[in-house]
């Protein structure tokens, strides 16, 4: 038995360069501050799991996990199916973003001390997997994406370097002439050589804005249709309303927080494909269980932003399509993602393969290996209980 | 105009006597730490807004309003509608808890500087309502309500102060008939003259399980079945089925966070009366909102726990029954309320009148004031932003 001997929470805030305070809209020499943080889970026979969310690695889940972290200590680290489950009780009024952290490091550990990948443990069948584009946003400022033409620019380079599709998340000024005028430059430039997706990222202020751009996907034959107005993408009643109009596949849910409520939404009619975050949606564990759900109903899933904890699962996962590499942008880093590998793991725009996939990493765990000289020496706060 | 200048989060921390660590627990001489905070706006003509949360003022909770407060800098603060939505939608990935701290602040202040109560800016018909007994969960050691017979005394005692109705929190062992002992004991006891509920908060570990506790809550006559089992009480397929079991009606969506999806799940047939609790559900404008959803259905709400912006919403909403005083027990203190007043406002046992209601506070704003020299003096962090 591994028995939890104590967890730690490194917060570490480092310097992005080249980016706006948003972290999403290029900024020619600007400089802002970003804290991420790495759970560390140890165990009383000397095993160790690390996990560095990408995404969600904010100040809000850093003090979700911390408040999490006592109810570890002295369990069987081996016991995720139960530990997920507690948690998911304990903080079942909040988001439970805090889970994922948890989880993320626990699989690790437990890939570690069996000497197989987190993949291996999911009965996963593919080391490889496609990839699809996933834009920053617009912006005014001159840098990334500057303009419609720069939209189409930047989907021909990614078509050149292997993508075999495409998202867009565009001005997101509210504006469905601005949405429609980047999908309609982006498919003249492309043409069918890429599928493409758009994201208006719930910025559409109404409901007729909203259809106004569907009918733009269905006229310019787009994959999918994600996320479309201001319910926050999380009323199935409106989502399900909107597919009376339109014809193109909706992706929505990436709101919708807690497993069942996201098999309530796709039952409810509320998206046509689920999506899963597995940073949000409670790690490895929560995520297969949607996915599974989803499985059962006929329907696919599409796993939200990159990071090696989606990879694992999308080794394992069978209906759906893509990973998505993002968010990448003209000469822009991928500002999700922590500058903390060592092992060669990155989720930057050059990192596929010329056929557009993806690798899982392969060694045990996570099969990431994290920079803690980097870490120790941007740390901000150390946050860490044992017994 | 009154343009929002500064937003200040004070945290602060005191000890909670004769508590257990859980503050959920008795225990004799315990000391418990507790961190609440109170948000405080600003505006550049002089006026300030304050709110102090109860039972959701924690560490998350806290983050996410220092989190949401550089949106508010430049704005107007009386333009509450649109920062609730811009809020929503920023934060639309997580639980957006924080929304409220903040929504409460901004009601207060409008309210101080229209010199009336938020009640009457809700257009409020009743100063007036009544409130029934919530307790605290059982305990297995000594004190509170550490056996089926401290319930029946604490019941009979609940009556005789003057309450008309009394919810059990039980031991949440995950023993239907641990469960049903209490209920049996309690109705024994009080008979007809208080409307009983009970609430397992989730703690049921089966479907079956539920099917047991309600068929119990059935043949004792109770007004309501709250949060029966361990899916976290969010699943709307899961209650609907269970009410094709039990004809108590269901009180769930507690844990179902954001407007829209607690919409979604009372059309999914996920409850019988809504519960909002107004400080995890969008403050005073997103519980009006639900309100009005409900009200339109045909359906009820209860509001969830206890603190001003509570009774102010209860002051105008119709379709509602009673004020949830708690947690109480017997020689408890509600350790869900800040030991913060000094204009005599407190949730606490012996506050009702002699016919079991409790008054809406009736100076301008919330109409409370804090002792800001004890938050002062406990302050642990002080998070501001001007501009």
């Amino acid at each position: 038995m591994s028995i939890i001997s104590r967890v730690a929470v490194h917060a570490f805030c480092y310097e992005l360069e080249d980016f706006d305070h948003n972290m999403m809209t290029y900024a020619k020499n600007g400089r802002s501050p970003v804290t991420k943080f790495v759970t560390v889970i140890e165990t009383d026979d000397g095993l160790r799991g690390e996990f560095a969310p990408h995404y969600m690695a904010n100040a809000m889940t850093c003090a979700q996990v911390s408040q999490m972290a006592p109810m570890l200590i002295g369990r069987n680290a081996e016991h995720r199916s139960r530990i997920f489950e507690d948690l998911k009780n304990a903080f079942r009024h909040f988001d439970r973003a805090g889970v994922a952290a948890i989880d993320g490091a626990l699989w690790d550990l437990a890939g570690k001390k069996h000497n197989c990948s987190v993949a291996q443990l999911l009965g996963g069948y593919r080391d490889r997997i496609p990839a699809y584009a996933s834009t920053f946003p617009g912006q005014s400022k001159p840098g990334g994406l500057d303009s419609v033409q720069a939209y189409a620019d930047f989907a021909q380079q990614c078509r050149e370097l292997g993508y075999p599709a495409f998202k867009i998340h565009g001005f997101w000024d509210g504006k469905p002439e601005s949405e429609i005028a980047v999908m309609t430059a982006v498919r003249d430039r492309v043409g069918d050589s890429m599928r493409l997706m758009t994201d208006p990222a719930s910025s559409l202020p109404t409901f007729l804005d909203a259809i106004e751009v569907g009918r733009a996907c269905d006229d310019l034959g787009f994959f999918w249709y994600e996320d479309p107005y201001r319910d926050a993408s999380s009323s199935a009643f409106g989502q399900k309303k909107l597919r009376d109009f339109i014809k193109t596949p909706l992706l929505v849910s990436e709101h919708i927080r807690g497993f069942e409520q996201k098999a309530d939404f796709l039952l409810a009619g509320g998206t046509d494909i689920v999506h899963i975050d597995p940073e949000l949606d409670g790690g490895i564990t929560g995520t297969m269980k949607i996915a599974g759900f989803a499985e059962a109903l006929g329907i696919d899933v599409q796993i939200h932003t990159a990071g090696p904890m989606h990879r694992h699962c999308l080794s394992a996962i069978v209906n759906t399509y893509y990973y998505e590499m993002g968010l990448v942008g003209p000469g822009m880093f991928n500002s999700m993602q922590p500058p903390i590998y060592t092992c060669g793991y990155g989720d930057q725009l050059e990192d596929i393969d010329s056929d557009g996939c993806v690798s899982i990493p392969a060694g045990p765990g996570l099969g990431v290996t994290y920079d803690w000289d980097f870490i120790t020496s941007k740390q901000t706060n150390l946050s860490e209980i044992s017994g």
